[in-house]
Formats: structure tokens, C-alpha cells, sequence
């Protein structure tokens, strides 16, 4: 089940000249929590973003408005970990942006792929 | 009880010049976290920090940490929320930063506090 | 045939906590680069991004390195524009990045689509 | 006595979606402020802020408005210094935030406290 | 006499490629001093750049040093101001950059130059 | 002759406090592109700003506004390249700003200027 976990106000530094919020701003978003959902999970910082599926740009958001980003995962690969993405705002539920699959890849030192040894979500909670 | 939810991946452009996560960038988190928790709860987009108690740094964080931002509420005011704020390392649960109340303020049109009608947590999924 | 015009210089402030290039910064910039290309083609400054079709991270940049953004268009249609896109490194040509189709839709003042008139590529010396 | 130095040029990027000045943004001016009178002082480019004081945010400040951030030193502890600050108009001189206690702490190599060595406020000039 | 106001910490988001301070960031600093210092005596928020003189980068800064931007007034014009600037390393006195006229223009609110009555400095205190 | 390859799409992020292009952010923008033109030209990356002549502000430019920045190469020197820079309007070729010289410098691993033994313009597709 899809967990929504950060949110974003959307403050005059994240529109585009039209006054709507700024893709690229939201691209850049989604990929930092890709980023960190993956090296949670995986326990390697050494995690990168490898593939993305289509983007839909279903709706916008407005200044003031506040978005959260929810992941979930939808397979753990040998060296990969295949997550999907959405978007929404946070009062009204609406779907901003969808991503079914975002692949990310665990590396070694000398950026090669490496087995990650996961097969299963893991809570923080559960490690400590 | 405090929910974490937004988290940060601590890049070169969040650090001091000493390697470690700039306090202010902190801050400057805190402060949005804040801002977009008494929005959703008080339903009045212009709603203002007006008063943090100390702030104590308690430990560090370095490039490529997750950190996650813990929020929760401790008073309904007739015009203001008080919140509670403690942000901790993701993996080991280390507390970076508490802060025990930041009171948040409910305005009307002209800048002015006005009652905000609200007196319990409430969330998203049951206004929809 | 695709051509490169934008260029960015790989500064730390763009990295990834593991050095290299953050791949949500270059996303941020072949938005941008995108939706100023169909600005430029529609002559409507209210053009945005409505969907971009798989994105492959082939390689990697380092600090210092330097990229170019390249745009193509693949196809006029009443309301939209569809663009094509590669990055790579200036110095060497090495693909970083490549999204086969991004389609770019022109609104009006209410934000609804409406034909741009537009059926092939002109470049601003001819207008002027 | 406190002596304004640094000052800020209210520019959109500094503010909220409400349209005044982003206090997380203000906090992070006053933060950056703090570690680097501090530095000067102690001679030390590894001091730390390790505590703040209540903040009050006592008025707000819109787009276009200069303000300027006083310091001035309470007292010199053996690892620590306490700083007072407060963030003013400079126009008008409305007090817009004041934190009373800044403590900053000078650490070794290993981020360990250590003493500073320094009793009394000294200037730049006279140490050339 | 040349007056320093403005300092900046120099972090990791300052830093060109080769480990030093960004000259862009540098001139962006500056200009937006000079803005600030310009608008603050001729009381008009609408005051803007029209000019600089020659800029010589005659030494560079490292992360972690601390600068501080002098500004001083060559002449009042009609509708004119012209500064002088010079930045230096606040410890060691190191000319970092100077800058020996920018001429800053006083505009009406349809963009057009106006004579801003100022024939000396003033200090803000003197108003208030 | 003058060749145009970069471009910015004019954001709010990029506005000074009046609503038209902050000069600081101009400034930052063109340092860049110097910095790039001379590293791809001199095929060094340690190369640096040196010098720039008058800069005039000849226009403003505005949200939504896309600007292009021309550079071209005006003479070859032992250790230095000496460019010169026009960005103007790209739909109204309006210039914004013309900076006649912008001198960079070749720097050896110890920040000495050293020969580049360059002569003439080289294209990167001829390298490859």
C-alpha cells in the first residue's frame, strides 16, 4: 500500500512563470525521495536512480498549496529495486503526478551494480 | 504521539562549511514542516510561526544521512496550535534537534489572529 | 537533427551525497529547457509539460564536468507539441540521459488546451 | 552595544506563500550570522551552534524590505560563546525577530568541545 | 570612507567546480549590496543597476572563509548614485574583488529615470 | 562571430523585489557560461575569471521572459582567453546586457597561470 510520507508547501521559489508549480521542481522532488525510500530499504547510500516509466502531468498545484509523495514497492530485483510514485495534494486528495515504475539500482564502491540481499519491505523501526 | 513524516537526503548544498548539515538549512525545514502541519489542521492557509521555545542541537548530521521531521500537536488555542518538534536520523533513530512547542497563529485577511474554530487533530482521510 | 544549445557546468551545489551528478537537478533542467523550446515554437509562454515517456540514466556526470541539452521536435499536433531529448557530456558526447518523447500542450488563460496554429519549426531570425 | 552588520534584500525567493518574508529563511540568515561572528571572535572556523533561545517573531517583513541582523556577545564561556541577536527594519527599525541566547561552541578536530582561549571581544583590525 | 556591512560564511553551495568561491555567486552579492545600499539612500525602493566599471578578481576565497562587502558613495547624480565596492576577507584583509564604479538609477513606477532629490549621505538613524 | 547556445527561462526564483530580472542572477548566469566557454575552448577545467570590462545594463527583462547568452572568442593569450559576452531577449533579440571582454585564465594545479597552447577556435566535434 502506498505510504505518503514527505510534503512540500509550495513557495514562490517552486513556480514557473505561469504561477503554477514548476515540473522540474516536482521532477527534482520525486527523485531525492526515490533516492531515499531505496537506500532505507536497501541500506546502501550508494543507491541511484536508474530508469524511469512514463510521466502523466495529470493536474497542477498552486502557491500555497501542499503536495506529499507517496512511494511503495512494487519488486525487489537482485541488484534493483523497483518502487511506483504518486503525488497528490494533501487536502484534497487530487493526483498531480504518476509514476508506475521508478527503478533504482545499488552500487559498490567503484559504481558497479551489486546484489543488495533484500527481498522484503523493511521498517526502520524493526532494525533498531 | 509525534508521526514523522517529511524526510530530507542530506546533499553538498545542505552542509556547513565543516562537512556536517548547516543548522539554518535546518531550520529553515523545521519551519516549513511547521507551517504545512497547522495549514492542514487549522484548513486556514494563512497560518504563521509566531514563537519557537530553545532549540537544542543535539547531534549532528552528515552528507547523505535521511533525517525525518517528527511533528505533533500539544494545545488547540482559540487562534493558535501549538506543536511539538523533534527531527532524528532515519537509520538510528538519533535525535539531531528538539524543539518543545512552536505556537503557530491563525490570521484573517488583514494579517490579524482570528479564531480558527478547531479544538482536535483531525485527519485528511475524514474530510474527504 | 537534434541540437544543443543549453549548458550547465557540474557545480557541488548540483551533486548527489555520492558526488556525481543528482539526477532530480537534471530533470529540473530538461524541464526547463523543454518548456522553453515549445515557448519558443508556440509563441504562447503558457505551455507546460503533460507528459514525458521513459527516462534511461545511462551515465553519470562528475563535478566539473560540463553537459548539453539537446531538443529535437518529433511532431506537431492542434494543441501540442511533441519534443524529443539527450543530454550528454560536452567534451566527450557520452549520453546521460534520454527521453524519447516529451509532449508539451499549449493553454489558454483558463488553462485549457487550445490550438497553437503552429505546423513546423521556425527559428526566431526568421521573425524578426 | 549591538552592532548591525549583515543585511538582506526581501527578494521573492524569501518568501511564503502568504506573500511576507519565510521565517525559516530568516532563520537560516540568522544561523549562518551567528557561526560566522563567531568564528571571527574565536578564531576558530570549527564553532558550532549548540543552542538557541525562545524566538519571538515579533512582526513580519514583506518583498522589497531591507533588513539588517544584530550581534552582540553576553558572554565568553570556556568552550562556548553566547551571542545575542535580533533582526530589525532597517528603514524603520521595527524589531522583526529576537533571540536572546545563541550558544556557540568551538570544537577540536575530532568535533569535540575544546577551549577557546578568549576572554573579550577583539576586532578584525586589531589583530592585523 | 568605505563602510562593511554585508559578511558571508563561504559553503559548499558557493563553490565552483575547482573547490573555490564561485565568482558568479560573488558578483550576484554584490549586486545585491549595492541595491540595498543604493535603495536605503535615496529612500526608493525602485532603484536598480544601470552600470559597473571594470571588475578585477584579484584573489580567491576557499570554503570556510568569512568576506565582507565595502560599499562607499563616489557621487550624487540627478538621478544617479554612484558606488565604489570592494570585498575583502574579513580576516586577513585580502582584496577579493573591487569594483571602482556602479552606478545605480532612481526609476519612477513606469520604469523611467527620476531625480531622487539626495545630495549626501544620510544614516538611517537621522530619520527615525 | 557571436554563437548563442545557453538559455534561461526568467522564474520567479530569478526576480529581484520590482518584478523584472535580478542583475545579481544575470551576472551569475553569464559567469557561468564564461567559465564553461573557456574550460571547453582551453580543454582545462582549472580555468578561472579574471577580469571583466564595463558591464551596461542596457534592459530589463521579465517573468516568463527567455533569454539566450552569445559568446565569442576575441583573442588567444599565452595563459588566457579573452571573451566577449551579449545575452539578449530570444523572441525579440532585445539586449539585455553586453559585456565587452571577459578575460579567463589557464591554472595549473597550484592555481598559477600556466600556457594553454590553444590558438584558435576548436570545435568539440572535431576532437572526437
Amino acid at each position: 500500500m502506498m505510504k505518503y510520507h514527505t510534503r512540500k508547501w509550495i513557495k514562490p521559489e517552486d513556480l514557473n512563470p505561469n504561477g503554477t508549480l514548476f515540473g522540474g521542481r516536482l521532477l527534482e522532488w520525486i527523485d531525492e525521495e526515490a533516492a531515499l525510500y531505496a537506500i532505507i530499504q536497501l541500506e546502501n547510500p550508494k543507491t541511484v536512480t536508474k530508469f524511469m516509466s512514463e510521466i502523466d502531468f495529470r493536474s497542477s498545484a498552486r502557491e500555497g498549496d501542499i503536495i506529499e509523495i507517496g512511494i511503495d514497492i512494487l519488486k525487489f530485483g537482485t541488484a534493483s529495486l523497483t518502487l511506483t510514485c504518486q503525488v497528490r495534494n494533501k487536502m484534497t486528495h487530487e493526483v498531480i503526478i504518476a509514476i508506475d515504475k521508478i527503478v533504482m539500482v545499488s552500487l559498490d564502491e567503484n559504481g558497479k551494480a551489486i546484489p543488495h540481499g533484500k527481498t522484503q519491505k523493511e521498517f526502520a523501526k524493526d532494525r533498531l
